[in-house]
């Protein structure tokens, strides 16, 4: 591999996509926005479209050949099924409840898997001006500084990060509480943030010890985050302790010295 | 009144203050801390300590007849009766816990009040360089720019703000989780930042439609945020319906629409 075709090359794609989508994004966030419905509480806006296209269409541009799938997939380009391909899974705005309200965590999250691995990882905050990238086998850096987990190894010492998801099923909240409930017993304190990808990016750089989520939305969510998480030394798991499954919409993240406390903690909480 | 005396005099030397305290949470923020435990999860660090004598310091000296009550309160300045002289309630850094864990939701809450009444706030992250002010009668800015609360009306579409608190009693911690669960049927979504001063200001600049906290640590906390709050329009009551009472330990804001259907979804969740 050469040139674009290279991991770095493939990279600096992703930040140059994600740059254009982060200013369309900085431009149209004091602006009220048009909001659609996909669920009672989960939106979808104008410009979540309109950062997907500008993602996709810069990436085709790029690899024309490498397949694509997005939140908001659009005809042209989508596709739903991961194959071995290079494919380029990207959520053109994670936390768009947070960008409807401007609440200044949101973020686009491109991420490359090949072989089905996620391999390059980009996400970017163009709010608070924090871009994540990571390359497998290569580290993760945010804004060209590299990163690390935490280094902590007791849970009552440890910042959780959780999200309450958008479903309003009341088995599902009542589930989703109820971990809450017996969690916090266990740990320091509980973080919310509305962002599924930037939560793996803080606990990839320290922040937070401790993420879990059981109801995101899809692989995109977390396909970029995932290869920043582990090349900043920190591992993505099933919340069972099984291996990540992207395909599935839950997982967990810590570093290693915690994974096996917080696995016993979610499965016995 | 006039020069030092005057409420722009006195907002002048709070942001004085809260700049030079921000610059060393800033310089300190990347810095593993020195943390000591109030209780099991209440977490003071020698930064705390040393910010609330920089503002207790430069405010002494601009205004040594005023009263001064601060979260690490010392005992050279310090009181906890509240008069009606002027005085200054200070939480040096309001997010102990995200400062301590490098989560970027840190501030210096600088409140003054007058005849019992919050008449001057500055709330200062230092981290995301966010800037707030208020003077009361006079409107509140974020760096510089006028800010008002969210005009929403249906609490379907609110996004909530709240804390888990630092008590682990079962029957609080209950208490917490279970309201969040009733909660959660009839909001949008929910957001946990770690800092009740600046979920103050995030309802003051509309991006929070709703905030409430049933357990915070005093009245540094919410001094500065309700003049903010207020001026922009917003109002901050007791979770009863009640007025707000700084001495206690619990409060709701929202913009006056949504006042009296979130009162009535905390008192019948």
């Amino acid at each position: 591999m050469s040139g674009n075709d290279s991991l770095q090359g493939f990279l600096a794609a992703a930040v140059d996509a994600a740059k254009k989508a982060g200013q369309l994004i900085q431009e149209k966030f004091y602006q009220t926005k048009h909001v659609e419905h996909k669920g009672e509480v989960d939106l979808v806006t104008e410009t979540d479209k309109a950062c997907e296209d500008l993602v996709f269409s810069h990436l085709k541009q790029c690899f024309p050949s490498h397949k694509f799938i997005g939140e908001e997939t659009s005809a042209a380009y989508g596709t739903m099924e991961l194959t071995d391909e290079p494919t380029w899974i990207v959520d053109p705005i994670d936390g768009t409840t947070n960008f409807v309200h401007g609440y200044p965590f949101v973020c686009v999250s491109i991420g490359l898997t090949i072989g089905k691995v996620p391999t390059v990882g980009v996400v970017f905050n163009p709010i608070i001006d924090e871009l994540f990238t990571g390359i497998r086998g290569q580290g993760a850096y945010l804004n060209g500084k590299a990163i690390k987990v935490s280094s902590q190894d007791q849970l009552i010492k440890c910042l959780l990060a959780s999200e309450t998801g958008t479903s309003r099923e009341k088995s599902t909240i009542d589930d989703i509480t109820g971990r809450i409930n017996r969690l916090l017993f266990k740990v320091r304190s509980l973080r919310i943030n509305g962002s599924c990808a930037l939560s793996l990016c803080d606990v990839a750089c320290g922040r937070i010890d401790l993420f879990y989520i059981n109801c995101y939305g899809g692989p995109w969510d977390a396909a970029a985050g995932a290869v920043i998480l582990t090349e900043a030394g920190g591992l993505v798991y099933d919340p069972s302790g099984r291996d990540f499954d992207i395909t599935a919409t839950r997982l967990a993240a810590s570093n290693p010295l915690l994974k096996e406390t917080f696995v016993e903690a979610l499965a016995h909480p």
